[in-house]
């Protein structure tokens, strides 16, 4: 069974989405780069690919974007996970005694509640979270712990102190799987097709006349970005998902329009429309 | 004369941003979160704000988006910013001795090109460029250089070994004046205006009408975004900026219409239209 590739360090945020969207006993595979996660699938080292594609506080990651148009792969599939924080430290270590906490600066910020509120506490920054999990599991000093998600404790033997210190409850990031082969679309589910664009002409109201192709057909979208390209005043690039694929002749016909439209039209993947909000 | 107030420490781009901005002798206040800077503004300690909203690689930051709502603050202004890598080291130092390089994860990978061809550099993650820089004025470890702006070497006291390292050339990203009153657009000057909306309805085709208000009066839309919300299945948060201000009678009649067909239709701020794609 070959392995699913992914981002990061073991235990990272990444890996729990490869596990619970391709079942726990899945095989994975750290990558440091996305460009990495990418090629591992490309050459067939790898399966499939588990990325990162927007957050609901940190927005899309233009860089997968970049990297879904460059490659030839397609996405196979989508998972929302909510991400939680946990105090984690090495087995036997009290709550009263710890005195710092590593973690990635966004993790901490994301949990600067708990720390006003456990004032003892001091959040010391680490370029990773599951990396800082690592960390005091290989050096056991005494007193320091770590904010990571839950699977770090199992993976790296350590305890799971206070669970869920974050401030708030929509931290979640979609991931998406990406194949060499399509997904698989199941009966009574329903498909949803990714794209990218660029609008033929920069006119005002392009866009209107674009998303007519779609609405004037009643196909929906569920998401529409423009991207902010600084370096070329006409010319915007858009990311549109909608629900249906292009088997279904509304769909087919309103792409047809859009081509009409557009310089680059191109579908990045159709695929089963994953729970929004899946824990 | 009061200061503008970013997140970061000395040296981080948001500084350089706000020199940029108002002049290179403006005072500026560091803080640590971007909530710090929002409430600095909001009780007077600070005249202004500048933070991030966009970048060109990582996407849209909603956590700022988030706090532009909550807080009663608006956008004054705007300026894009190429963000530059440069290779800083303490003074003496020669490039060939390097051996560790510290920085940011995301700025190392930026660099990862510079890394190939120089083999005997070995990156080191740190949680921050301008802290990087920082650390390596303050502990004088041989050997050790790092990636942060080459503002940070004037401020630390260090020596651009090289300039321009980054892989890519189209890392902007783009920053936001923040105040309590107001922003002046010049005579001649275009103005743009930012707003957020919640449709009305969850239907399909609600954003094509939205957008039929403008473009129906030639209001020409320079980005549109959804929020992504897994949280509530059936409110979508869009993001538009528009070209022109409430002045204009289409662009009052368009907003007019707009506020129709949403829940919530909040103008972050109408201000000059800076550059864009500033160096």
């Amino acid at each position: 069974m070959k392995p699913v590739a992914f981002q990061g360090v073991p235990g990272a945020n990444s890996e729990v989405a490869a596990k619970k969207f391709f079942g726990p006993g899945v095989p994975t595979r750290p990558r440091e780069t996305f460009e990495e996660v990418f090629s591992s699938v490309e050459r067939g080292a790898s399966a499939h690919g588990i990325i990162p594609i927007e957050n609901s506080l940190a927005g899309s990651i233009h860089q997968n974007y970049d990297l879904l148009l460059k490659h030839r792969l397609t996405i196979s599939g989508e998972l929302s996970l909510r991400i939680e924080h946990a105090l984690l430290a090495p087995r036997g270590t009290e709550f009263r005694s710890l005195r710092l906490v590593r973690s990635h600066p966004q993790a901490l910020a994301q949990c600067s509640e708990f720390f006003r509120k456990h004032r003892t506490l001091r959040p010391v920054s680490y370029f990773d979270t599951a990396g800082a999990a690592k960390s005091i599991s290989e050096e056991e000093c005494a007193g320091t712990g770590a904010i990571a998600n839950a699977y770090c404790a199992r993976l790296y033997g350590l305890s799971i102190l206070r669970k869920n210190i974050e401030n708030r409850e929509n931290n979640i990031t979609r991931f998406l799987a990406i194949s060499r082969k399509a997904g698989i679309v199941r009966r009574g589910r329903e498909a949803k097709t990714s794209l990218v664009f660029v609008p033929a002409r920069n006119e005002v109201g392009i866009l209107f006349r674009i998303l007519g192709a779609f609405a004037l057909r009643n196909v929906d979208l569920v998401k529409i970005e423009s991207r902010p390209d600084p370096e070329s005043t006409f010319e915007y690039l858009f990311y549109a998902d909608l629900a249906g694929s292009p088997a279904m002749t509304n769909v087919a016909n309103a792409l047809a329009q859009v081509r009409e439209m557009t310089t680059l039209c191109r579908i990045l993947g159709v695929y089963e429309r994953g729970n929004r909000g899946t824990r």
